[in-house]
């Protein structure tokens, strides 16, 4: 990055402003047939569109152009964390999402029951799917073993997904999967890919016999495996960065614990939109940076439903003049990543963005969309700058240089 | 670069889809009249306005702004490879261009015969500019020398001009020109850059001295000055950084030398983009990425032929059709630079660019224009974008992080 977080901490001052970051989850989309417009541009966004009149509008990059991020990744980019630098791996983001605690040092991983045959060959990766019920009672089994001085805390997930968290001195998440990743083949031995891993290679290729025998009577259910290994990485904390005192508002527990990692406060909420403004009214003058997460637009891209994509942004849209009623400094409306429909997933396409601010120069766009944000004043423009210019925007940086 | 290779790598995956990258060389132009058209939007092109409607568009900038790039630098950007990493140098070049055989460890330089006086001043740089049959019988009495454990082969290109490459153990490009670059002074003798250069450069002295000896009689080319002394770069291929089988169809001997060094397949092909054309059809099955080069925009740019470019581009347009019927996944038009008829060569103008898909986010971009483009969703943007956004697009990456 040409400007650092040291630079920008040289030029931070404390002001009273206050700031809304509110991020619709997977926001970017693309038209479902030719000649059509994306999810948000069929959407009736009377509110948006009177926003990104008076806004400041672009188009974000989350990582680089082409690359679809994670929601990891994408979100540690809009905070203003260089996401190739600091990754939050595969069995921390799942420990994240169920709430699961991850405390510095911890290697977590995401697990499977699976069934094996008599020659310990894999011949269902996913145990016929069993029930969450059947696969929470299994956790109990697996859960608190603990294989020298380490501890092994297991928590379910939803049918046969779990989450194994490896606890103890001297671990690390440079450690091969167990799960082959096809049927026909055994479970693979966890092999360390660096001698910082031998430690937390022994306690999971234990706590795999130990499964196992445990196991030996659970048919379908009679093995796991592991993989996606990773520990909470070490990040700076957002308010060591920035001059702020932030707040995040999230229903859904990953993003709570992406906050959480962060230094955010987490602020106890509900599941609307409407209940996440009611603890922004709340909370309103107790923090200066607010993280509003909302999820339903990323959720109907995921399930390839554009109509309902359109209507959760539509209700977005009706809730802007409640949040603008608290005359917020700096008001950002974006999401993390695309998430178009036609695709049932993320993408890599560039994000809709508007930032609102007295003191933002408007451009020409008059509408909230993929197309208008394209000839926005922010132009395309990576993720990693968005902190800076929200900053920028309530007056929180002075004079850089003579 | 933000986004490296290793990372690239780690998210590629193999997928059925095609994606065909037309380079319409020196494309970008420059009005030949205030308040006219550049060639591009002089031209006639209903098909590629057609695909511009349907397409993502931008201003791709090969090495940086206001940089007129080489070709051979400008290509390798439009590859992926940073331009200012990886150099081909003038006399690698060269040896390209006319086909020569360029081994690992060679060094390569451009020749000139000369004329020198009495006293071994160089009293014409080009010896009266030779002919090419007089200059093919020069160059075989000078080829296949030997010198120490080295050997010289010199091959003739043009008039006066020559290619020379010298092999052996332990050579390095590291050592000066002898072309004093004015007449007035004798040739310089080669010295070494550094300890590397030091065979080098005593076997290019011993290979003019001898020269100077046999060509003795041969007033006006009765000396030689050689320049640009460049090995064959260490380039990753291309096969290595992309999930990719690619295949080259390009009639000029540099641009299937370039291809050959990335480790493309260089298929057998015509002269005219029609017989491209064919040579595309035959091989459609069994490659997957498809370099399509085609020169008439840039030699009718660097002969300041204003109208034959337009024309080229007009032809160019007639082929699209024959080009959309085979389908591919990605359809990326571009030049490698900019080659303005007015300025009569090679400029640093950003030139236009699309990329159809159907998984891109079209723009409000109707016409293919360097005014269009300029307003398209990709905005100005760097080459060595191009290989990211080709694969996202045909779906050969996975998502960056959890």
């Amino acid at each position: 990055m040409l400007f650092s977080w040291e630079q920008l901490k040289s030029i931070a001052k404390p002001s009273p402003t206050k700031i809304v970051l509110l991020v619709l989850d997977g926001l970017g989309g693309l038209p479902r047939a030719e000649g059509v417009g994306t999810e948000l541009e069929t959407a009736q966004t009377p509110h948006l569109d009177e926003l990104a009149r008076k806004a400041i509008c672009g188009l974000m990059e989350p990582i680089a152009p082409g690359v679809t991020p994670g929601s990891g990744s994408s979100h540690l980019a809009l905070f203003g964390y260089d996401p190739v630098t600091y990754m939050v791996g595969r069995g921390a983001i799942e420990a994240l999402g169920i709430g699961a605690e991850l405390r510095e040092g911890d290697v977590a991983a995401r697990g499977n029951f699976c069934t094996v045959d008599g020659q310990g060959v894999v011949t269902d990766r996913r145990a016929g799917r069993i029930s969450s019920e059947k696969s929470a009672l299994l956790c109990q089994k697996l859960n608190q073993l603990s294989a020298g001085d380490g501890q092994i805390l297991v928590t379910p997930v939803k049918e046969h997904r779990f989450v194994a968290i490896f606890r103890g001195v001297g671990l690390s998440d440079q450690i091969r999967d167990s799960d082959p990743q096809q049927i026909g083949l055994p479970p693979l031995p966890i092999r360390s890919l660096s001698p910082q891993g031998e430690k937390a290679a022994r306690l999971a290729n234990e706590f795999i016999a130990r499964a196992k025998t445990i196991l030996a009577d659970s048919h379908p259910a009679n093995m796991i495996l592991l993989r996606g290994f990773s520990q909470c990485p070490n990040l700076p904390r957002f308010e060591e960065i920035y001059p702020l005192k932030s707040a995040a508002i999230a229903p859904y527990t990953m993003y709570q614990g992406l906050a959480r990692l962060l230094g955010m406060e987490v602020l106890v909420t509900g599941t609307t939109l409407g209940m996440e403004l009611d603890t922004l009214e709340k909370h309103y003058s107790d923090y200066d940076f607010f993280y509003i997460h909302f999820k339903d637009t990323d959720v109907a891209g995921e399930d390839g439903r554009f109509d309902d994509k359109v209507q959760a942004i539509e209700q977005v849209d009706a809730m802007i003049p409640r949040l603008l009623a608290l005359q917020p400094d700096v008001v950002i409306v974006t999401g993390d990543h695309s998430t178009p429909a036609v695709l049932k997933g993320h993408s890599w396409h560039p994000v809709p963005f508007l930032l609102f601010s007295p003191w933002c120069r408007p451009d020409t766009v008059t509408e909230f969309s993929e197309r208008a944000c394209n000839r926005g004043g922010l132009g395309r423009f990576p993720a990693t700058q968005v902190m800076t210019l929200a900053l920028a925007h309530a007056k929180k940086l002075s004079k850089f240089g003579a």
